[in-house]
């Protein structure tokens, strides 16, 4: 059926003849014809856009090549169902002009019927699966509750999310109600994305790292963890946790497919955290693909190596900065092509 | 002598009935007393003036109550020494209006005569050791190297970097030529601010954790190594590295005196990294000051108890935020103070 099947069999834990490659946020800004569109339509129009979400989707498979694509979407699609206005505003980022800040802001926000309120995400799945034709596989994504919290409590992006994790210490009730909503939630559309037919799903944990090790279980790994188990029989997921490296033996032994990486984890010791049997997803660092090509290819080939070719997933340790060069993206995705087993 | 030397005994791993604290920023904005001067005087000229600094500097001394007081100053004193242009606005933070791009933008930079360019700070330190009369240590400080390129470069504050690592990353030898700059710098600076008395110098590596573990070394570690190459055997130095759990060990064996930890490295795996035989100083999770001031002292018992009460300098873990309450920020400082052996 999948006429390039790489990526689920390395999710498998499969032996393969080389690991398969993306790369977070590869349908985005550092694509000419993605700013063509970006010129013409805001943020969550193109969003909420089926025709628009596929085109941006199925763009890099045609430009770059990647082994799997992943739909253009945002996390942030899921606090605006859930009754939290969110804005995209330029050169600020997702602005929420509302913020969650007590127990009666939670009280007010709700636990969707997903059709009603994300039913265009459905439909940019099953466009985008009929548009790739089977070429190579789809994943759908969301992200972690505590991500989430730390936009709706925040209000915007953040160095430290300091009014986010203020919430939580202070009014510890009002956060773990919060976080449970956001949870089923996540776990309703993500099973609604399976039925659309999504290949696999990813979660995103964009802000896990500004939690303690002692604090990541309570706010933030819990939920991960209901995800994981209301969806693994479903699909395979991956769970991604930026800057959470001391959290890395727990979420091996989650049941999730496999773990992402970010690049302040060197290979080696994503491995051994790990227990060396769990598929392993990452980590090249999104500025090293600033070097020139011939660099970003010898770098990629000793990240392999380092990784070792089964059980792995090249990508970057976060998404692609919008200022490099598509020729340097290619390098990346091609380096991995022209890998051989040393 | 000193009356509390209980900072420099932990320093040098002696046995202490408990260990020692004190803040990150301490002397900083959750202060009223600050905040009203903050009103009359702009950021430099109260790094600039040494009556400013020495008052600013004292005053968490007086109402707090830590072991050891920091000279009142910034990291970026440094570049403006050396002919880089650095203004603090007022929402923004950091702003240089001509950041360097390019090698000919580094043959510019120079490397000063202190006392010529930095001499107010010496003053402020003189100042500021007859006002302490021998009550607790003085603490001097300096920003690493790489750190400091982060600004110069980048221009501002950034959330990954990007100008500076791409900087690096394409013009390796305008680079290293840079930091080298930077480096012989910050150790004549340093040197000087021995003689004029500080008690134990802390460089400041609050942006090493952007880089790779690959990239660390090369581009951050070797330019604090030779920093504290030139001052261990004068005066006891402190590397603190934010983000870096993956340098500890490195660091461990590097001559300091102690190694500083942000709030995402467990106590015992920070022990465990180190190899267990050096000073440790942190590192409670700064936002953690929000929970409410019993909690705060059960926590810092726990921390205290965990990294063990010698060879320990009990700390936040990145700088104390401005909107801590006083109460909470005494919390902190007493909770050590009333800490008993289990």
């Amino acid at each position: 059926m999948l006429k390039n099947d790489l990526f689920l069999r390395a999710l498998r834990g499969e032996t393969v003849e080389r690991p398969p490659v993306w790369m977070m946020r590869q349908a985005g800004r550092y694509l000419p014809d993605f700013m063509k569109l970006r010129e013409q339509y805001d943020f969550f129009t193109r969003c909420r856009t089926p025709e628009l979400a596929t085109e941006i989707t199925v763009m890099p498979i045609r430009q770059i090549g990647p082994d799997a694509a992943i739909l253009f979407s945002d996390i942030l699609v899921v606090p605006q169902a859930m009754n939290i206005e969110v804005e995209m505003k330029p050169g600020v980022g997702p602005w929420l002009p509302q913020p969650i800040r007590s127990a009666a802001d939670v009280e007010k926000v709700i636990v969707p019927e997903i059709q009603q309120t994300l039913g265009y995400v459905m439909e940019a799945i099953k466009m985008t699966k009929r548009e790739l034709d089977n070429e190579v596989p789809l994943i759908g994504f969301a992200g972690s509750p505590w991500t989430i919290l730390c936009y709706a409590v925040q209000g915007q992006g953040s160095k430290n999310f300091d009014k986010a994790k203020r919430f939580c210490f202070t009014q510890p009730q009002a956060a773990h109600l919060l976080l449970q909503k956001i949870t089923d939630t996540t776990i309703a559309y993500l099973k609604e994305k399976v039925r659309a037919g999504v290949d696999a799903v990813q979660i995103f944990d964009s802000w896990g790292g500004m939690l303690s090790p002692e604090d990541y279980p309570t706010f933030s790994w819990q939920y991960i963890q209901q995800i994981i188990d209301a969806l693994k029989d479903e699909i395979p997921v991956i769970a991604f946790a930026k800057g959470c490296w001391y959290a890395l033996e727990d979420m091996a032994i989650s049941g999730a497919s496999a773990i992402g990486v970010d690049w302040t984890c060197a290979p080696e010791t994503a491995r051994k955290l790990t227990g060396g049997n769990i598929t392993l997803q990452g980590n090249f660092d999104p500025t090293r693909l600033y070097s020139p090509p011939a660099e970003i290819r010898n770098r990629v080939h000793q990240m392999i190596d380092a990784f070792g070719k089964d059980r792995y997933v090249v990508n970057l340790g976060h998404g692609i900065l919008p200022d490099i060069p598509v020729e340097n993206a290619l390098a990346f995705v091609n380096a991995v092509k022209e890998y051989k087993t040393p």
